[in-house]
């Protein structure tokens, strides 16, 4: 999908007469159906055509024109959804498209969802309007600057008043105050603070409050509450366009049903009472918001994937030693053997988040249903997909933008930009390493399970198998042996319940469980890692089952399939040795093959990254560009900078002509 | 080191007393001597007393602001080296402590050293004076637009023009440009300008030029000379303060004697003469500019560690179950796994620098006296140990910045901009994967001659017991067998001399020996990194049998080259164990020991970066201050964003109250 620029000639054209399949059916794949790649495609027209939607001078915008440039958009992307009477389908992907992230993220993203999962009917039918017409602006205020993983350590305090039938927010410390939380600092009227009840001299811990904090009618900060923006933060443009923000509250009043009493309530008594609404209910939010973020790791790394794979066709460096034209570096092995992984990875974190998506509405079904012995499951394997296709995707930005050497160190190669904004995703909704002991604690739980006969459920259904799991030798005697899906799942499986058995053993081993799991806990990340590997591989492999139409789409994706489990197989050689799984000489066989798939995937590289269908607007760089006229589009971008307003640099009559001319005024000694 | 601040207590007091050795030795030990110290303990004070030195606003700064305020420091810093008359050790140090990418340290760094290393007597004489004064100011144009890592494929040309005795120096195509030369865009005045010579209708390959590009009246470009700078790069601040440029040439001339002619000529008849200084010699300037990167990996990995392990110190998350106080962040065995390797690399790569610039005045003595049998070695081993600790080293700084959880994200963290200033060093100097791949070639090479007898020698020696090796078995037996550094080094050398015999056999398969080595590059990476780690170790091995003043210095060193070691055990076991060089359960032992490692570590790991003697000024982070007392810094820092100018953001009144008062002009559809 083009988008304007310097040249009318597609220097790609060549790569895109390689490919073997029908790229058309391919987006279709890559977007769940034809209508979302219609929809998508419409609302990155939509986005890509409009002015005030530009971009590409977002990391030259010094911080003040940055926001305010954000708050521009969100406000022209709002008028444009009401103008157009855009479905929520339709809106959400044209916000994805605007790109910059601002105070709408975490309004739609965590405030509307908060109160609808926290807030009781009454209290979603008095706010929830409010929010979906944008007469409040709300924000999720959790995070404290002394705590962020460790939630129960949150220190704000929500004092339950009798007299007057109000909570009395305070922040008691320095470290009380609320840091990070995004839109909070000059954006938002509204935030759900989270804060510890205290009633009747008791404190009854976390609970989460509506509290208003600006003037709907100035923007004023309310009395009592203090509030700012916390600072600049990685890179130039990128997150910085959100206004993060600090809160403190010096004792400020808030009605008594401002409490988000879905769960419990305190009466006007101050009697502290459960709802008889099951608390693991609150899982279902915390399911639904890492699907979204899994969703978003595909889209990141397919961005980066397919900047780096359309410059590496066009950048050519050395010719063979016996003369000719010089190679595209795309024709490297090693390029291919850094770039097509991670290319493989953007397909196989595609396909697992849609899994994802549906296993959202099982969990919402079934919780409906009063039926929660999937719940632990499904909240440990969400987690941990949203810890590792997070992981995967920010070192996997980085490693793109290598690929693409000095170039992409330039911001108009749009790849720094895209890694600084994509980062903190590893921090955010749970630190991935706090995430990956969840998984892991929860791993154990389940194999200790196994000896009373607990028959183990969904992405753990596998570790029943134990018997056969933890003896089976692997068969592949060929190269081609290693194409086979049941070869590939057997030996993740075993790998993964194996690493698990084995920890689970030398836990055992320690004179508490808790000591175990403390000195174990590096290897306890490395179960988890495994165990996820396997969910996504298995995911991938399971698509593959289903009928994909388009001629060599299904092949193709085959083929990535493997890309991604040979890969990781490489990669954690020694778990698959260490624990019997394969032998060295399966392991080499398992590269030999990869070096062919890589060979398979050459001439389907380009195809295979235009199949994300993104608009130049979109990946917002010189060398991703559809055209691969790349050389005069970064020439013509380096003359942009300011810096080049003037030939001789403002500066040069004071810093540089009395060096030169040895006329620096020394101080005498 | 402390450098004044918000408090007078030591938060990390508690953290300093349990240090088990003598911290001021460990200064000496990682400084080099008592003098390396104090010299540049007192540039470090200099630097960070001087209020034109400040560099906390500097992610603040507009691209103009911080190029200007990078001309001020630059002719600020030579002003104190001309007036305290700072010997040329001083003079470096004290630009390392500016710590701002800037014109100089082209000038000195490469302008310099390729007039030193390719100028005739002669032309040294001529314009080595200017450049030592400033009076002219030199950078370093080689890369272009469409070449980087292939210097063979550079476009611009020399031709000489016998008529008037010059050359005339042409950019011919867009892609010819030269593009990333730092201190090009706007600083320098001059430039070794690399270009095809061209006499008598003959391309006689890429050559070096002593090109006069500004005015030295009023600093405008001379006619013919096209310059710019390229545009924004990675990050806030960082190396935007560097004016990283553009250049074309419109047939420029320049006399005939501004050709760099150590190596060879052109006589003023235009016959192109070899001189009889062999061209070996070149390869002395990249041994020395690499060995000078390898030290500046060890200094910013060295300061990621710093930064992370005092925060990591005082940051607070859960509590143990049972109740009490929460506990740092530091005391997790995950945070120890992640963070105390990057703090043994850090020392590791500090002394095999140290090795390298040793290597280096050998290398110089040995080419003095026509030797040149060691230097295909050197070179090697140099280029590998520049690609091996960048990439440590890039990675390093951004796990850095994750183990400070959201905070690392802030720039006052100071980690964003280490980050984006460092990335690039691997891809400048060599592309890492293009430099590997030279040292696997060079592997091949030496591995191909071992059967025809020929000793391999240096850093290869090790391949000559190329017997023993191959069928050596690991002999551990215990978890405490592994601290024998005997045990260790056999391993290490093992695993990297069967890799290498193993795809020297693989290629030998091959149709032909370039068809082979293409096909194997993947794997030819991972055998040049093994035998780069093993130099690494073997270095580190052998610093411990030197003499090491200090209480408990020597012990804490061992600890920390164990776990250098173990760890690259424990992430490459399948290299170890494919190999056949050890047994799963003696990687497991290593493993068990690697955790006790980390045991010993810890009550020293504060002590162990208070030895790196970093100022507050040139760590530039809050969450890294001396005195731990971060909570409050982070505050008052978040205040200083211009953000924060108003309470009420600018664009309030555009973008904000409209859309609250849902009184955005809808257009009429
Ligand atoms: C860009 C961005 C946007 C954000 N937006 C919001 C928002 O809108 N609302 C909001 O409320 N918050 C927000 N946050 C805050 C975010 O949720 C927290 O930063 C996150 O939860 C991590 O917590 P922390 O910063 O306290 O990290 P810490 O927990 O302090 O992490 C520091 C280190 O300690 C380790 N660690 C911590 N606990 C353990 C443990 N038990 N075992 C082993 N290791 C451990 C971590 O792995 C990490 O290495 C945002 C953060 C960022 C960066
Ligand atoms: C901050 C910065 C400062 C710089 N300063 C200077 C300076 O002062 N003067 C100057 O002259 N230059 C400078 N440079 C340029 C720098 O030297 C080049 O960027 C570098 O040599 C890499 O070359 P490239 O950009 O052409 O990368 P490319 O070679 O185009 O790399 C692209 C990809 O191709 C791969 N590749 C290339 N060749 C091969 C091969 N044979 N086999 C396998 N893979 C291959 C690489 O691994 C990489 O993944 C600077 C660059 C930067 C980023």
């Amino acid at each position: 999908m083009e988008g304007g620029g310097v040249g009318e000639v597609d220097h790609l054209a060549g790569e895109r007469a390689t490919a073997q399949f029908d790229v058309e059916q391919m987006k279709v794949a890559w977007a769940g159906s034809r209508h979302a790649v219609d929809v998508s495609d419409r609302m990155a027209r939509l986005v890509a055509s409009d002015p005030v939607f530009r971009k590409d001078n977002r990391t030259m915008l010094p911080r003040k024109e940055l926001f305010k440039d954000t708050l521009r958009k969100a406000a022209h992307a709002w008028k444009r959804i009401v103008e157009l009477r855009l479905t929520e389908e339709e809106a959400n992907l044209l916000r994805l498209f605007v790109d910059q992230p601002g105070y709408v993220d975490l309004h739609w993203g965590m405030f509307v969802p908060a109160i609808k999962g926290q807030g009781t009917e009454e209290q979603q039918k008095k706010w929830l309007p409010l929010a979906y017409k944008f007469q409040i602006i709300g924000c999720y205020a959790q995070t404290e600057l002394g705590h962020g993983s460790n939630v129960q350590g949150l220190e704000t305090t929500a004092t339950f008043d009798p007299n007057t039938d109000e909570f009395v927010i305070h922040s008691p410390t320095l470290t009380s105050s609320k840091w990070w939380p995004g839109g909070l600092g000059k954006a938002s009227t509204h935030a759900v603070v989270y804060a510890r009840l205290i009633t009747e001299g008791k404190d009854y811990g976390i609970h989460g409050f509506i509290v208003q904090l600006r003037s709907l009618e100035d923007h004023s900060p309310l009395p009592g509450v203090t509030l700012g923006d916390i600072g600049g933060k990685f890179g130039s443009g990128a997150y910085n366009s959100m206004d993060n923000g600090v809160l403190r509250f010096d004792h400020v009043r808030i009605p008594r049903d401002q409490m988000l009493m879905r769960l419990s309530q305190v009466t006007k008594e101050g009697k502290y009472v459960h709802s008889d609404v099951p608390k693991q209910l609150l899982y279902g939010t915390m399911v639904y918001v890492r699907q979204t973020i899994v969703a978003d790791a595909s889209k990141a790394l397919s961005r980066a994937t397919c900047i780096a794979v359309r410059y590496s066709a066009i950048r050519k460096q050395f010719g063979p030693q016996t003369g000719g034209p010089e190679t595209q570096v795309l024709n490297y092995k090693t390029q291919q053997s850094r770039l097509f992984p991670l290319l493989a990875s953007a397909y196989a974190f595609r396909f697992v988040g849609e899994w994802l998506k549906w296993l959202y509405t099982d969990v919402t079904h079934k919780l409906e249903a009063k039926d929660f012995s999937t719940l632990q499951e499904a909240h440990a394997c969400t987690a941990g997909l949203k810890a590792v296709t997070t992981s995967v995707t920010a070192d996997g930005i980085e490693e793109c933008r290598k690929l693409c050497g000095g170039h992409g160190y330039l911001n108009s190669s749009g790849l720094p930009e895209l890694f600084a904004t994509y980062v903190p995703a590893c921090t955010y909704e749970g630190d991935n390493v706090v995430l990956l002991l969840q998984v892991a604690r929860f791993l154990m739980k389940t194999v200790s399970q196994l000896a009373s006969g607990k028959q183990p459920v969904g992405t753990t259904a596998y570790m029943g198998n134990i018997q056969y799991l933890m003896q089976c030798k692997c068969g592949v005697n060929t190269a081609e042996d290693w194409l086979n899906p049941a070869a590939i799942r057997e030996v993740f499986e075993a790998r993964a319940l194996r690493m698990a058995v084995n920890c689970a053993q030398n836990i055992n081993k320690a004179p508490s469980q808790e000591e175990g799991f403390y000195e174990l806990s590096p290897d306890l990340l490395e179960v988890a890692v495994a165990h996820i590997q396997l969910i996504i591989v298995t995911k991938f492999i399971e698509k593959l089952e289903q009928d994909i139409p388009g001629e060599g789409v299904k092949e193709q994706l085959r083929v990535l399939c493997n890309v991604y489990a040979l890969y990781l197989v490489h990669k954690h050689l020694g778990d698959f040795l260490a624990t019997g799984c394969m032998t060295p000489r399966q392991g080499a066989l398992a590269n030999e093959q990869l070096g062919k798939l890589y060979a398979q995937v050459r001439p389907n590289a380009v195809a295979l990254v235009d199949a994300f269908n993104y608009t130049d607007h979109y990946l917002g760089s010189v060398l991703g560009r559809y055209d691969g006229n790349v050389y005069p589009a970064l020439y013509e971008e380096a003359w942009k900078d300011p810096l080049n307003d003037s030939v001789v640099p403002d500066g040069y009559h004071e810093h540089i002509r009395p060096l030169l001319k040895q006329e620096l005024k020394l101080s005498r000694l």
